[in-house]
């Protein structure tokens, strides 16, 4: 087999590598240690009681599951009743790119307006109100826990004030709030957020801490910031099939990512290059199709740009808003060098 | 955090350790590379070619995903239709430890008594014989497809004779055979085994090479012998959370273990393992639960012995027949050392 | 069209005619009436009335459904947790001959061996403490709650004694119990009988009271005794596609059927045909399968017997036990005259 | 009990009275006649060649469900993979108002726009088009049929040229078309209407007859064209909880609408009333919300007009546009009499 790497620069995704060195390390150095399986080992509780702290949450249940439509699935699952429904951004990842995973666990997503990838807390209540105003709303989806990404789908931010909002409205119709954190190191290391791993614990009743997109082989670190929130969480984890039988795995990847600030640099790293790319955008007068701060970059191009800028640089292919355009994602990671950085700005 | 092992020598699983070294090499080796996601990477797809001609069936299509219960449930629910159960003998992992992953997908395990955690062609043909004799059997679950574990979760194996029975029977019936492969290198690599993966791919409709149990850090090669046996499985694998982000960490693993015969020797250095113990067992007197010949050992001990036996060695608690006995488990699996074989072996 | 009647005697079931003919009576009289859909009508409030009286249960919440299947499902799927079962009879109406509806909501049905079709307090018990008392339980499905139906499948009766026993297990491990009473006229109606209706509100979470096969066009009348047990049903009746919507049709005929004792009259014309074809039987020598006193005879025929008794009536097949036997049902109801009767002795 | 109507005239609904006294009438005829169950009697059998004929579709597959939720969740759950959608117009009556249903089954309502209640070959052909051609395709959900419903839930109907043109998309993408018939009567008696029971057999893969609110108790028919087109059907409408126990009930309802053009007549009486309503209202300078030509009615109102208008006559509340005004809906039925619409006309 021929192990060639790609040969132009690749900003196609941020999962285009394996893990952290650091995270491979570990994993060498502890191999042929024995360890009880499905998360009771000794990694994952390391692990849980770093996450706790970073979260200020001492009282969180955590779970490591793998990937995020999984964990997704799982938890909006746990949390709901049949006749509910999770209400999400129209292009939020579980209504767009999660191929029903919502749905073939029995729930619908009730989608809203998005603007840049985001909801507001204004149509949140709407939505709430217009079903609990419904004399007819025995007979509809109730809108039963809320989902959102952060950073979204679109590379954007809630701000801890429109977060704040959101959960304000949670709490008045009883609903849990939930956030998808796949690319979270990227949220907490962007200059412009202000919503921390406390703020998380505070304001959601349930989040994950991405790790396949933010330097691990894969992993997902589920909180619930309130002990007991879902009560056998482990089975309905089982049930989904996403229980890890060497759990150590994925604790060990979070147990390393939580040491001496490994996450948080993991997203800087990310946070430098697409920095310095946009700023480069910018110079060169390209246009920023959403202002997105963090370490996705989404750019409006000609047809013809677009052509040629894809021979010389691997970007990902957005959407094509027009016949003659097409919007192209630019991803950095906690793997992008500086060499890859400036063969891109070469290109530009 | 004390990365202490367990101090006692250790038998209570095959899942206790890492991985295979030479996948950790080559996870080291080939880290910065960057490749394509969901298994459409050069790895997986050697992996794929090296799988296809150990199973001798170059039209295979083959997936790779990360557990066991993850991958029967979607094998199952992408085979049945919703009034379809499957049948398995009622030791089945399906049926026992899955915490209801095959409900949750909307289907009965129809289930058949066992012999040492085996089914007959016999039992399955009066199974299918009852249903489909009975006026009343459009009001009644559908025998959709078999499953079948080999070896199986009491460590014995199907002969090719029995297997060929059965699937006889599921021919005749127009039904499916699955074969659960999770400790597949362990039937491999046993000298009574007589059912070799070109048997497999003969005889059934689908099967897993188990890599999780097998010396992978975790991992499930799914084997559809026939192409397109089910159309868009890749949209059915991700809808069931059991898409793997960065595909080439599984796709590498089975990569490396289908190189030089990596997989039939990690079969191998177990069965050496559980022949020495089976041995020492014998000549001392201890009496077997169940014949098993693969690297799964089921001793019957009274109460005190097994309090005993527990002091010194970690072995695996399996049931209770009656109110003095035990039946305890002891597993060797790639990474059971001779010292350890030796440690005890000394307990007994 | 041919609209000519069976011409032989039939007792091959008990839902052979259309209803009785006070329910036509009053759907006549009341056709053009004008009320609002759903159950909220004056007919069905009505009816709720007096069921809660009839079961001492002034706070009882009263749904009506359509048919037995779809009541079973509904309710089961509303009072478990995905991760949970519903322990029944092996040969309960749910596990044998609903075609998956249980397994469709996501939920095994968790079998106990039976005898004349009911289970024991004790077997119940020791399902529960081997859930709980086993290591592994979290991967496993969890018993989450009881069904039994009364009268069984096999035409038998669970004395008062039996149920408070089961009800006491139940609550020992806080699952809620349910009662299938799709032939409840005929064990209120059978002398043996000890179960009343108070005693089914009083030790059950939810029962239904059987129409369909006790006089009614179709419906049955779910009773949670306790208010509230089940937030929302009504959506999830909904979502079940369970909801009638003249909902007034099948409240109307509760409300026949509990106006002036109807629904007990019913049962009493059914089982007085019973007793005098039971002691014809007996007379003559028949040998009994089960030892059934309700309205539902299982004999046990030579098939030559069997193949000479259907030509001159229509019974119902039941099972074949051996080669050479069959039992065949003879099942009586609200409809069966006196001339059938003595034209059914007069063939024995 | 107090069994009063409602004594204002009321046009709330087309569901609330009994049925059609044909129907009572055949059901107290035909009462005591034994027939077997679950639609394999004589009157199904009658209903289902009568249909056949009138929809010119002799080797259709016919079966008579209970309700409207239940028929759509049970044809599109038969005619869908697990990762397929439904497409439907954004006010379809499965998106709005049958509680999650369809998702409870596993699957997504795909959402197009809607105009008058009606969706587009056009925006159908770009769904299914942007579907294909989507990269990432694999990861969405899939359109696997189509739903619509005609007479539409505002009342308007596509005609014939329309229906076709979606009909060839649904060919074009292999992709079955369904049509919900809820109020098919009202269509087919419309003097706008230009689509027939035979236009419907050629042009759908599926639909369903309504019952329920065109003058029978309850009741569905569900017609499949071509024979086969979901084996097992009858499987699939037991585990749904949809199977009648006394198929006779709604079989012979259907037999009686069938029989002398009785399901047209009901259609036509409703849209006589609804004629002359629709008159006096333009007459009077009301103005309609929705152009709709069948037995719906939708009028734009203030606020004052609206709770003035309520007072005398028993409407249905359908939306609120804005702060100011309501829409209320009139619906006729084959039980309208000309004094409710002249009483009716005397309020305007």
């Amino acid at each position: 087999m021929d192990h060639s790497a790609i040969e132009k620069p690749s900003f196609a995704s941020d999962y285009q590598e394996g893990a952290h060195p650091a995270i491979l390390d570990q994993l060498c150095k502890t191999n042929l240690m024995k360890t009880p399986g499905y998360g009771a080992d000794a990694f994952s509780e390391a692990a849980r009681i770093k996450i706790r702290a970073a979260c200020d949450a001492p009282e969180a249940d955590i779970h490591f599951l793998v990937g995020g439509t999984q964990t997704n699935a799982t938890v909006i699952d746990a949390l709901l009743r049949s006749y509910q429904g999770v209400v999400a951004a129209e292009t939020g990842h579980i209504h767009v790119h999660e191929a029903g995973a919502i749905e073939f666990g029995g729930h619908r997503v009730i989608t809203l307006p998005q603007e840049n990838g985001k909801i507001t807390a204004e149509a949140l209540q709407a939505c709430n109100e217009a079903y609990w105003k419904d004399d007819n709303r025995d007979h509809m989806v109730m809108p039963g826990m809320v989902y959102l990404s952060q950073p979204t789908e679109y590379g954007t931010l809630y701000s801890l004030k429109e977060l704040e909002a959101i959960s304000l409205v949670c709490h008045t119709y009883h609903i849990p709030l939930y956030v998808d954190g796949a690319r979270l190191a990227y949220a907490l290391a962007c200059p412009e957020n202000d919503v921390s791993l406390p703020d998380l614990a505070r304001l959601c009743d349930a989040f994950y801490i991405g790790g396949t997109k933010c330097g691990a082989l894969f992993g997902e670190a589920v909180v619930f910031p309130r002990r007991d929130t879902v009560p056998h969480f482990f089975s309905i984890v089982k049930q989904h099939g996403a229980l890890l039988a060497k759990g150590r795995i994925a604790g060990l990847q979070f147990d390393v990512l939580f040491t001496d600030g490994l996450y948080q640099k993991t997203g800087e790293r990310a946070m430098a290059a697409a920095e310095r790319i946009r700023a480069a955008l910018a110079e060169k007068g390209y246009r920023f199709a959403f202002p997105s701060p963090t370490n996705q970059i989404f750019i409006l191009l000609t047809r013809e740009q677009a052509a040629d800028l894809s021979q010389k640089v691997d970007l990902g292919f957005w959407e094509k808003p027009d016949e003659d355009h097409v919007i192209m994602r630019i991803a950095t990671s906690w793997a992008t060098s500086d060499d890859d950085v400036e063969r891109l700005i070469a290109c530009l």
